[in-house]
């Protein structure tokens, strides 16, 4: 069986694995103070090229989110998002659950568009009643988006423009950061992201970790008290250096663009395999999902030897379906699905 | 000047002031327990037609609904409700800041169709993802809605129907309730709208009162341990006796609707005047309040004389407004409003 | 029947209802942005001696406590107390229904000592793992506290010092401010408490109006955008108009205090009828609110001419009990108590 | 160096890494649905005999009390718990984040007793104002406690009597389970825990684990729709099966206890060292932690070799520290220290 139904199905990169090894019998300090720890901030502070960038280690991604946009917003502000971004419509309200509204932007490719961005916030403002509603606050975006589409060096230049000029943060969502940074077209930098946004995240779950997501401060009068804050979110972990191992590992020598960039190319080649055989590429995704519509009788023969998801509903007919290649997909996986889709 | 900016401009109704002046120096247990109160309660019961309804006096409307909503919800649900509704727009995020998101659906006239609403939970628990979204744990409606428009009774009949089929209590904002029993064409009463929805309010605030809201739960099952929720919200008013003797006045004799249907009269002969004087009607509002676009030279001439609101931004040549009238509204208001708009 | 239960048993002072019944039929603009509300604000800063103050005017205690606490409070912050305070234990949890926790520090006679908050956030922070804890991030005091009992001007400078010398805002809970003012010994002005408090609150609802509870924000930086927080705490009163008049009437020619000032003269007449009567008073409190200890048959006897509530469970054979006069209290009253007392 | 410092300073038991990396290129479903999990389940269920427990595993012990307690409680009631528990001292105030108030008896020995727990809810009701305060809607124990001492069979049939009698459940934190279940003269079984709890935990992360809490509910009426509860609160594994690996380990061939009861072992034999050397032993802990009384000059030359932590502030002339054995602890560190301790 060939496995392309997420990037969080497998364990962690040989690497990483060999840190946690290595390192089992060890004692250190909890909660993140750890030399482990301390290393890792440096190795990830040089790659995003800001010495004094404020970093916490987190669990998972929905953790990260719902403690550094509780942490970014005022009581009476909500967090603007596209109406397809995570936050609004698979974190089970867990934005809502420490009291902010989300306010919902139309989606292009999951992707929000600056001007949308101003205009929600200059006609809000201008709305004489403006008091009885809920304030923007902060910008949510994710890169990659959840449809596996980015935004381009430029389109992230506008948006940071544009919070700025009206004083709210920039937050990224970066659950699948890896596979953002190495994406076909890519025109910016982790040092671009860490830039341009005030705070964001770098996944570590989907991209070669075990587990663990590194919040990136940047703008750091913005989140004060983090310590506190992640411990009342439940999001402290005792033994810290597990996160600090692994993120440590991921960014010595450039080892975290280096797997998930494989992981692209991989997926860019199994659209190219799709796109030969004759299937619907559903969306342009230049990352490592990838969507189609295929026929359901090409899916039931397809699933007898490869593992994948719907996306939504299965149709009359054909369906849309996920691949997701991961750190873990190699070229023999790619090998084995051309074999099977063109029988 | 003639006033048709709200319903919540003047006082209260003479009777019910008289009231609140008659009793001034008497002594009365606090927090509801008094006998005004008690004597209100039957009033309404009576008028509801549902004997053993649970009813408790709030202040305000958005106290009112936070409340409620807070007590109906379960942590892991969220309020469906039209995105034109009060709660989704207006309230500053008053539910999200007690841990719910308001989940929206289209609205039409300012209302929401069943079967929209059954669409939403059907596929929501299709999905299989389900569980990682917020489940739609109750239905809020207004009525009137924030647009002046009532539902007819199958309407009524037709989302407690979907309600009930999916296990959700169905709520309504009554806050201008009296001037939906009232409306033009109202094919419904008061012992509809307890016997249709779970919980319901009914307004005292922009019908006669001072302040206060009626909140009524008819399915009691749904809504324990009512005091300390109010308390908690900030809601429970030390001298209730104030709301007991507002209620009390307003339900006897049915001086509620009489009040009301005055003012939903008043408010269709203004806008046959203003239909005489050829301008245009907006919205089809059967309810005191009444929407119609007017020449910005026709705004700015009216207002020297008449104190009126717009409806969003003012236009170019144009602009919406809005009046209303109340149970302050008089025969002499509309026959000057006359003489002023046809020079 | 003599009432002597508490001073929210009545209604409003005369002048207070006249203001309202005489402005009925006016119409205003709503949530607090009317010429009374104005008005009172101007009143209300001249007494206070503070030209810049933001002055916010809410219906309830509970509800002003909450709003003003949430807004004080950063989320990883609880507020300081003594442990017989109104928000450790009277609200239902509202404090902590927003996300706070209540830190509670040793009452004598109701009243916090300042070393006492000294030395608790000084050990606070020199423990290791303060971050773990919830920091103190304001202190809270009642005046009068709950006990009657107020604190001295010398005091209220120890704790204000004490506040500031640890960078967190005092915070005065006023529900009954007028009878602090004017009780026997009262060494301080409405000026004091506004120069050494941050943010503090002068009752209505117990002092003579019919509702209404005004917050004054002498510390203006501390909290900002007060107005969405006081929306979505569902403390914004529509008919804000009310409440402007209320504390127009009471804050001119200084009718607050001289009706709590005559509530205070009579309370320590019925005291001094209590001592004279050999029963024991068991507080010394220099304010409206006045506690006895007295045989049941007593209690049993008084009872039938005397309203009055238990201070605690009924004892075996004698019970305290808490006498509580208000500006509705008359000269009569007392007389007639004394005739009862002594028979 | 010898370590004493916590339970969680180093990684995983040798067998629980195994899994990990054994199994570490396999593609498993997310979120907890795996078999891996499954199995976990199963020997969990057995080990605690109760076939029909739903059990959750989650990262960390504050974010499953946070959960559960969220889940337990109704709005307006709070969490009984010993004034040293954790939730009430060490957790950032996560209850009251989730809206919860902490109502706190007094402790002994870290302990709380039966018959305050009962006088406390029989008081809370008598009162006539209880309406007006925080319902205690559950009993939070911890066992072992933070000091270390357990609960014998006795006094926890006392307590779920007492709980059960006042219809609030028991919850068990059991983050150091383990060596409870193992401690000197334990007198109950993991059966008579889920027998006498109604919901409980136990902890992975100071037992052989990387990390990990399975929660555990017997009673299952009283905690429904966990999954969103979980996701809500940030506390979803996207890599469940992690957690399933670690806990079916630890529960295959009783590992678990074995490996804490030579913790155990290990910690009174050290205690036993300790009093030979006439060192006080500051509380009579059965368990894994050991408090002692040691003068600050041999804190000092202690710690060239040995690694443990003050409890509480260094005292003038000598101070109590403690040391945690731990499944990492070896007989060759115990061994080391008393050659050390006795120079």
């Amino acid at each position: 069986m060939i496995y392309f139904n997420s990037d969080y199905t497998a364990g962690a990169h040989a690497k990483v694995l060999d840190a946690l090894v290595r390192t089992n019998l060890e004692h250190s300090v909890g909660y993140g103070l750890d030399p482990y720890t301390a290393e890792a901030k440096t190795l990830m502070r040089e790659a995003i090229g800001c010495a004094d960038a404020e970093i916490i280690l987190l669990v998972g991604g929905t953790q990260t989110n719902a403690t550094a946009i509780d942490g970014l917003l005022a009581r009476h502000e909500g967090v603007l998002c596209a109406d397809s971004g995570h936050i609004a419509v698979h974190e089970s309200g867990a934005i809502e659950a420490s009291g902010h509204k989300v306010l919902t932007l139309p989606e292009y490719c999951g992707k929000v568009r600056a001007e949308n961005v101003d205009r929600y916030i200059t006609e809000f403002y201008r709305d004489e009643t403006c008091q009885h509603m809920v304030a923007p606050g902060m910008l949510y975006i994710s890169q990659p988006t959840e449809y596996g589409t980015i935004y381009s060096l430029e389109e992230l230049e506008g948006l940071s423009a544009v919070c700025h000029k009206h004083n709210i943060p920039l937050y990224i969502d970066g659950a699948r950061m890896g596979y953002a940074l190495t994406a076909e077209g890519a025109d910016f930098t982790l040092r671009d992201i860490a830039r341009l946004a005030d705070v964001f995240y770098i996944g570590g779950t989907k991209c070669g970790a075990l587990f663990g997501e590194a919040l990136v401060v940047t703008n750091r009068a913005l989140l004060k008290n983090l310590f506190p804050l992640v411990k009342q979110h439940g999001a402290l972990l005792a033994k810290g250096r597990l996160l600090g191992l692994q993120f440590g590992v991921l960014f010595r020598d450039n080892l975290y663009e280096r797997i998930c960039g494989n992981a692209v190319r991989l997926a860019l080649r199994l659209r190219e395999i799709m796109r030969k055989a004759d299937y619907e590429v559903v969306i342009e995704s230049p990352t490592n999902q990838q969507f189609f519509r295929l026929p359901n009788d090409v899916i039931d023969r397809l699933r007898k030897s490869v593992s994948f998801d719907y996306w939504g509903p299965r149709g009359a007919d054909s369906s849309i379906v996920r691949f997701v290649t991961s750190w873990a997909t190699t070229e023999e996986d790619i090998e084995e699905f051309r074999r099977v889709i063109i029988p």
